[in-house]
């Protein structure tokens, strides 16, 4: 794309109204705008970071059995009644409709799936199966000051899976880990994120938090020094020893809670009359299990980790574009070749931003850093001279030429 | 896809509490869930066409230069004050956060689009651009019985455009009138659709709906007998006459918009100071235009329009899968045949549907019909006596014989 035609323009100024990191680097470089505390626009760049975030997920989640369904967000209080949240679960959004009909906004979908579930399922043979979807969620959250990282309203990929019993459960619930080990993998949190126990609710001893290291996090959670496993706070709070070595020395880390995953057994079933028939007819209630990631707070975790004072570093997989291509200095000829090669690597199927703006060789090179592509390709009368283009990683110092008959081929 | 496998069983009953056809035959066919009046999950078939449909959408879009973005659908209170909209705009739905702050639920997004616009526009150089969404939109409706015709919560494509001046937006305009009909020809209703003269508002004489023919459609529009111009209804009740050719004999009939099209002019710049510096230095008021279409009503559109007594019937670009494979007969070697002509198509990247559930044939032909699909292929025990498939069109009558080692070259 052509960033003279760019919509969102670079920063120079931190915004007034924002503390947190991933916030205001996000706004400078165009990539967010935001309406209110918690509520935020995706601007070109930042939706195509979210999109290639979304799809990493997707994939992930459809090859273990997931399937993709689009819930509602406006939910009768009725659904939520029946499992007793109406008047307990933090932070719910209400609001009035015609006819004085009372809803809910969706901050997250038990309420929802297990009564859609209960008018597909009826034998042992309809089991299991695994619902996900991509959907805006809202919370009505009392500190939303962490930019992406607490929003109220935010994008969630929430899992529900139904098993017949807690063995087939548990198995799904591997598969899962794995899943999202390699959806955090891909974006490029693998060495930061941990695996992290949790308390489990009445059902399970334990739940699993995927907590990622950031001073920016606002959860606690402790390293056991001698055989490392991650607990919360809960965790520790009633046991001071590992549950897995029983050592008692760890490191307490602030960590950004980047997914969850929780065996619910009967939780949410129950309230629904979510039943099957096993093979010998008797009518017995569904085990479920739920396992949620947000996209958007994932954009804000990867931008606390991920960028020096001049900008984001954004890993290659959830780049908006690979390449930045800056042309430098208003000669004809020089523009010429830039926009021959862009166009060739575009024709390739490239995904190159192309700052063709007739702006300062200084601010070039700054928005570049800010925005924080891959690779920065630079085409000068310098470069030029050796029939050549300047190649750079954001995140290294050095620099190298290829010439320019070699770079599309390099560069593929 | 295996069919035994989906989520979303067909129904042989109709829903109890639907009366339009499109709701049935969609939640018959699984298609969609109702969750209450106007408030509609999509199931995986749904949601593959909904996807379709968006994608045809988004490809036409950009192609006019629409640069893609999210907005929040929580939006404050002070932002609908501005244009007066807070009091007077129907069907807004209104909620109180944390702190007793006021929301409106995102109803459409010209009071965010202008805001954010002012914080990238400054000189005529940075005109013209153009934002679109696709995004969820509520809607506190009276009246929710036309399925997916009239949602409370819905999703919409909403593009807003920008210009200094306005022969800009009267060229834009016109672009946007071209690329809708493309996206109503992809999606089969090009036929059905006239691009239809209304009112215009405060500032142009006319704006623009697109409405689709169909006995279940909520809007009337008139068509002039003598040179075919469309017309709603506050236009024919303004002027008896035809504003094209002064004919008076025109031809009533119920419509679905399913787009409509409208140059603001400044109506929602000026109130948000939404400005830029032309080449003399001088301040002026941005011009806007703005251009609706409704993803999820389309698909109720296509349901009412393409159906008979036995199902529905998808336009080929929009059909959550092109094929429905059956396999009939439970004999081991007429599965093996299925199975491994199902393995083949899919490899070759085809989108198949395949039922291999132990059923009577009865039921495969009747989901078959249900669901619609454009192509139905049966492998059984008769076809494969003459090393054949047989092959049938959904809307028509008569059947085809392939020879298997010929088919999947044919079926490309």
């Amino acid at each position: 794309m052509r960033q003279s035609t760019l919509f969102g323009k670079t920063k120079r100024e931190n915004p007034r109204d924002e503390e947190s990191q991933n916030a205001i680097l996000l706004i400078r470089a165009g990539f967010i705008d935001k309406l209110g505390a918690g509520i935020y626009s995706f601007l070109p760049l930042g939706l195509l970071v979210l999109r290639k975030i979304e799809n990493i997920v997707r994939e992930e989640i459809k090859a273990i059995g997931g399937q993709e369904i689009l819930m509602p967000a406006l939910h009768p209080k009725e659904n939520w009644e029946k499992t007793n949240r109406w008047a307990h679960f933090d932070a719910l959004f209400k609001l009035k409709g015609y006819g004085e009909k009372d809803y809910a906004l969706g901050a997250t979908h038990e309420e929802i799936v297990s009564p859609l579930a209960t008018k597909f399922v009826f034998s042992y043979k309809d089991l299991p199966f695994y619902l996900f979807q991509i959907q805006t969620k809202f919370r009505n959250e009392p500190r939303a000051k962490s930019g992406l990282l607490r929003c109220r309203e935010f994008l969630m990929k929430d899992l529900y899976s139904f098993h017949t019993d807690n063995a087939d459960l548990d198995n799904y619930y591997e598969k899962v880990i794995i899943a999202y080990k390699n959806i955090f993998k891909k974006c490029g949190l693998e060495k930061n994120t941990y695996l992290t126990l949790a308390s489990g609710g009445s059902f399970s001893k334990y739940s699993h938090e995927f907590q990622t290291i950031s001073q920016a996090g606002e959860d606690t959670i402790y390293i056991c020094q001698k055989c490392h496993l991650a607990i919360n706070k809960e965790i520790k709070e009633e046991n001071p020893f590992c549950p897995q070595c029983q050592g008692k020395d760890f490191k307490e880390t602030s960590a950004i809670e980047v997914g969850n995953i929780f065996k619910l057994g009967t939780k949410y079933s129950a309230p629904f009359d979510l039943k099957y028939k096993d093979e010998k007819g008797e009518e017995k209630t569904v085990i479920m299990g739920c396992y949620g990631l947000g996209p958007t707070r994932l954009i804000g975790a990867v931008a606390e980790i991920f960028h020096d004072d001049r900008g984001l570093i954004w890993p290659e997989n959830i780049a908006p574009f690979k390449y930045h291509l800056l042309v430098l200095g208003e000669n004809e000829k020089i523009q010429k070749e830039a926009d021959k090669f862009y166009e060739k690597m575009i024709a390739l199927g490239q995904k190159v931003l192309y700052d063709d703006r007739k702006i300062s060789i200084g601010e070039k090179f700054a928005d570049a850093d800010l925005i924080g592509l891959p690779y920065r390709l630079v085409i000068s009368e310098k470069t030029l001279q050796q029939k050549s283009l300047e190649i750079k990683k954001r995140h290294e110092q050095k620099t190298e030429l290829i010439k320019l008959n070699r770079a599309i081929n390099k560069l593929k």
